[in-house]
């Protein structure tokens, strides 16, 4: 069983500095910062990898829609930088750099600024992993943040190329709406993945319990835990995000917005019925236990009851007292052993009808 | 024991696909769609099965009331040709489509849009079938959409032909209405099956609890949950409903909302108080263990504590030494019998006091 | 113990029919209807049991104020009747016939509706009983509805007769409120019969819990559960009634409203107080169990503790050998006796240091 | 352990009265009311114990501030004549009377009615005492009414003889802000004690626990059930005194009772966090018991483990075959010695492996 | 394990006197008062540990910020001569001298006031130490008043002192912010040390559970109960200030409010999560215990199953019968044996199937 130690703040380092310091604040995961843009609008479309952040700022005054997109956090300047150019305010660029904020959904003048999870499940451990993925909307860009590469934004690339859908017609909030909508979508496959695992252990529950399932139950609460910690804050992220009053986000888009609440929605119920689930299922471990301790009992109750009392009859007749009439009987072995299987009948009748056999 | 698999989501096929994009989720239960409409006014009334859904069309722009009703939602693109002609937004029939959605109300500019789950209680295998059925009220028509046929809008339909209630004289929000309504007057149905199986259940528990006991107090708990999960988004729902400011809904027919709401109430309510009891079954469940355990362990105390002095004293006066005088008397093994008599007396007689026998 | 079936609901056979259709559902608990009238104002008084509706309707245009009462509720057409002299909407008909609703208050355009649990106690069966009482204020009419005969309504008609206290200067919405705080005044007598029944079975629990008393304690747990039903509605039906905007109810009715509303919540405070007092019986329940398994145990362990090693050493001088010089030895069976003598001294005295006796 | 019965409602005794009917529910706890009167401004003061009530009444058109105390309340007609006079409501005076009262706040056009519980705990009993305070506050008199003699106001009327803080400058509002804070500053001292006994429990149950401390615990849990019913009212009574509209109480008052507002906060919490280390004793307790339970079925298992099969390799060689080799050995009486010896240290290492012993 | 005593309540001293009196409750910590003040603008700063609070008056009417830290509340006349000068309300004189205060905030005329705990842990008795911070902020300056020397405000003093950060620019309000900032942050150390104590009893837990660890996670549960305390109303504190209307706090301290508040809604998940984790240690170390239960029974059982029946047989070949026909067999003996070692197999086989052994 895996223990959960990683998985929480480490502040702590952090603690005295003054508030907009710029420090990166979790694990380095990857070698080097990988920097994309894609610029596009209904007719144009660029994509590229680029090694120097300068060049995305020409994409800045233009009318069309500006994705940049940043895998690893540790080059604080290029951040800084960034910040800089595209004038964030110094507690946007704080918070995208500490990896242990709580999914949040933050208003500025000029940018909405939304902190995410994005949540993957390693089947190994049996332990959801997560990423911290931080978005910054302005008037005609978005520009996304990770820890590490690997995301579930793939399809919504392909979609601009290909201009499927109506990404390229829409703005910059539209864009934003599709990666929002990308990561809550993909919790989907986290709760079939936990749903599965739930499954397993209600089948090993029925058919033989052991001190292991109890550890998975507890581990699985566990994540249970981890993962409402990631999910919940989404309710009020998203249903702030629609009462928003800024002029960034359109109308249509809001109705977008109004279908990824419902799916959040849907996975906090789920998660919920996973946690009701999960306690059910320890009522049924214990109550296994205390069979299995009944079991056990009656097996010996049954050997005790029966042999004790026939030994003692035994007993009686092995005493070596001078004048015990019986011993000298013809019929006295015989009759004895009859007497015992008599007992015997009778203890069996007795626990048959109590069903304990 | 049934285990819970195939009734959450499988919304993971689609993530990563642009939202809007019509992609049926879910069983395909039927062979071929079935498309039936029913247009009426006051005086006039015709009901047909068609083939193709281009002849519902002519009656987009009468004065009538419309309810076109689909069972089968695998041929997307007739769903698509049916939203094209009535102009109903994508994301409604994306969600049409999708059969993994949470009960839910939206408003649009011109369409209001349901989502509701209807249940059905299948005894063979003691679990709760779900359908998904979506309803769309226009001005002058409702769509309603089903996995599959039967359901429980057949006396609604009955009642227009005959004209009965006031079905005839008002619109399409009366209709509307009169489809929720009969969802919402089914789960009693439902609730009236788990009621019936809760009794059932507690004179087992009372009379002779079993592994098997424990074991459907646990599947019944699942049911609760997951028909919780269908019927508390229903309260939202209507009142959101009642609330609303579209001018599609009318007074009168807030007035009959407010009834439903009410049913709605109660059933939640009532499944509020079966999960009470269930959860007051399993404290019962574990104390009847307990008290199984408490009864094996007298028997085998009261047998061991009578037989194993007794057959100490056998043991005694079987003992070899040479010079042991009881032995050589002639009242010695009658009076050891006596002696052994006497204990048991006392014994029981203390057992008895203990309230052990 | 009585199972809970017969107290949910029997909606299920009305399901299809159109909303607004009259049919009575529940129990016939009368052989005939039962209709009085009682018309007063300060000067006058008149109450008669009439057999025939019509004879009410003569006051129905008069400024004195009339109270209807009709106790069963099978003769739908009687109540058809009286709700087409009084304009009552076929909603409120039809929530007055079926006698499964949810307590619960509604404003219409010209009357006010509420629908209570009359509740008694049913000492025998212990469990609780219930009656549906309707009441409709129009503005110089109360009609009252109930399923039997016998109510709390008494002395209400006896502070009529007799011109005592303020109702008969006051007008009809304060002999609404009469009627309700009667109703819910008889609650407490409910509280105080299931508080009686929380002290006897605390007493039980104290000096011998049984089975028995589990299952008390279980099925007092269901009855609290349909006490709650019953009760929480009424908070929210009385703050309805205080913020109903409908000039049927006069600024100083309002004020004992206020009074019955704080007994409401006396009542619902108690039962919550019961609740938490019942599980803490089962804790205490539990435990008590887990005691008396330890007795049992202790006794078993120290009968066997003691015989068990002192039937070995018989055993060993039981042993057949040739040569066993302890046989020999004249001191030799006192010996062993002495040597049995000290064991037991020394088992008692640890089992005493250990307080096991 | 005491039962909890006398302290919940008898209003019983009443249902039926017509509501206003002036009737003394509840213990009469003195001998004779005792009525007495504080006058003061800013210069003058008087102080009296009086027999009749009249002789309070001259102080009511004065500018000074009138404090009338009553202490029992059975003479029904006192406590009426003083309503008269100062046009109290009848639903005040009522509920005055009526010792269950819930602690509330009332507004009424000229009074501001408080109801209040204040509370000692009875050493000897183990059990908090309470009594009804009714306070009534009007333009320049402030009314109060208790069961018995002995209060919490002692120091206030020594604040007012001795004009110390700002009472004597204040006016009619302040003081029954003081009589209110009073009583919520008492409730510290019942926490403390219901604190220590917390503190003594643990100590208890870490130490030797036994039956009589899960019953003391199940007692405290009762008088923390008891204890929030008299407190949690009071939160709603003064934030609804603090943003009450009526011109009685004067915005540096209104200051003051914020202050009382954060300490009735304060004892919520106190209370609700008893409850959360009151539950967790519970739990400390049922495992003490399953703890005790293994160490008694440990010595068992070792004394059974140990002789059960020494006296069975005992009765081998008791047996009387004709031909057992063994029992002719010169050394088979010391090598049956010697291989018992064997196994008795190989079961203590396997015990001792195991950490039974 | 520590026992809770000395972290609640001693208001009691208090009770009875006037509000607004001036009393310091709690522990002296400090031989003697502390007195440093710091005063900046953008361009000047000074600091200096003062021994009469006089000196610090000076900058009262000046334009610069100036802070007064206090250390040790017990020189009452001190913090009253401090509050005249700056014209605190009375209440906040008091609330500063009661260390016994709920966390809170309240807004006077000419002043915000608040009141924090400042933790730390003491590893030594694994317990959680609080100290209480009150922070007046006024127009230009901000009075700090601590139990004791030793804080986490250092950091904010370097800042100060060496101008980083945007703190000497700012005005009062943000150096508030700062001291509140500071505070928060602190307790991410309390999270981190209870983190690490719940990753160890988990790890207990797993290889060898003992009474201890059940005292170990009921004394962490006490904490728990104690932080929460602290935190919960931090939350309410924080928003308090935000939505607080005084012209105080500056639109862009605003922003910081914010990010402070997100922090504080982090500790509190993480401190609900604990609280999560911790019940699952519960019921993880029950049902050890009743695993260890059925380790023990299997050994007695199985013992017992198999020598009881075999001691029987040697029971019965030691009857002193005359006429034991086996007795005289040759092969009696041997063939004993082997119908014993026959049975010993049946048993073993028995077992293994039962998963027993």
């Amino acid at each position: 069983m895996k223990l959960f130690k990683p998985r929480f703040f480490r502040r702590v380092l952090k603690a005295g500095l003054p508030p907009g310091t710029l420090v990166h604040i979790g694990e380095r995961k990857l070698e080097n910062v990988r920097i994309t843009y894609i610029d596009y609008d209904q007719d144009n479309f660029q994509e590229k990898q680029v090694s120097d952040i300068e060049e995305c700022f020409k994409f800045k005054n233009t009318s069309t829609v500006t994705w940049i997109n940043i895998d690893g956090l540790h080059e604080v300047s290029l951040i800084e930088r960034l910040g800089a150019e595209y004038e964030l305010h110094p507690l946007i660029l704080e918070d995208i750099l500490s990896t242990v904020q709580r999914p949040k959904f933050e208003e500025y003048e000029k940018n909405i600024f939304i902190v995410l999870k994005m949540l993957s499940y390693d089947d190994e451990n049996q332990m959801i992993l997560s990423e911290q993925v931080s978005l910054v909307l302005g008037s005609n860009f978005v520009l996304s943040f990770q820890e590490t590469t690997g995301d579930v934004f793939d399809p919504i690339r392909e979609r601009i190329r290909n201009s499927k859908g109506r990404i390229r017609k829409a703005g910059a909030d539209y864009l934003m709406y599709a990666l929002l909508d990308a990561v809550v979508d993909s919790y989907f496959s986290i709760l079939e993945k936990l749903g599965e695992k739930i499954e397993l252990l209600e089948k090993q529950l029925l058919s033989q319990p052991s001190d292991e399932t109890l550890e998975q139950i507890h581990s699985l609460k566990r994540e249970m835990i981890y993962l409402r910690r990631c999910i919940w804050p989404l309710r009020e992220l998203i249903s702030g995000l629609q009462r928003c009053e800024a002029s960034l986000i359109s109308d249509s888009t809001g109705l977008y917005l109004r279908d990824t609440y419902d799916h959040t929605i849907q996975v906090i119920d789920t998660v919920e019925s996973f946690r009701d689930m999960t306690s059910g299922m320890i009522d049924l471990y214990l109550s296994s236990l205390s069979n299995k301790m009944n079991v056990v009992m009656k097996v010996l109750t049954i050997i005790a009851t029966i042999f004790i009392p026939l030994t003692f009859i035994a007993g009686i007749y092995g005493m070596n007292f001078k004048y015990m009439p019986e011993l000298e009987w013809g019929w006295g072995y015989p009759l004895v052993l009859l007497v015992m299987l008599i007992i015997v009948v009778c203890m069996l009748t007795y626990f048959r009808r109590k069903k304990w056999i």
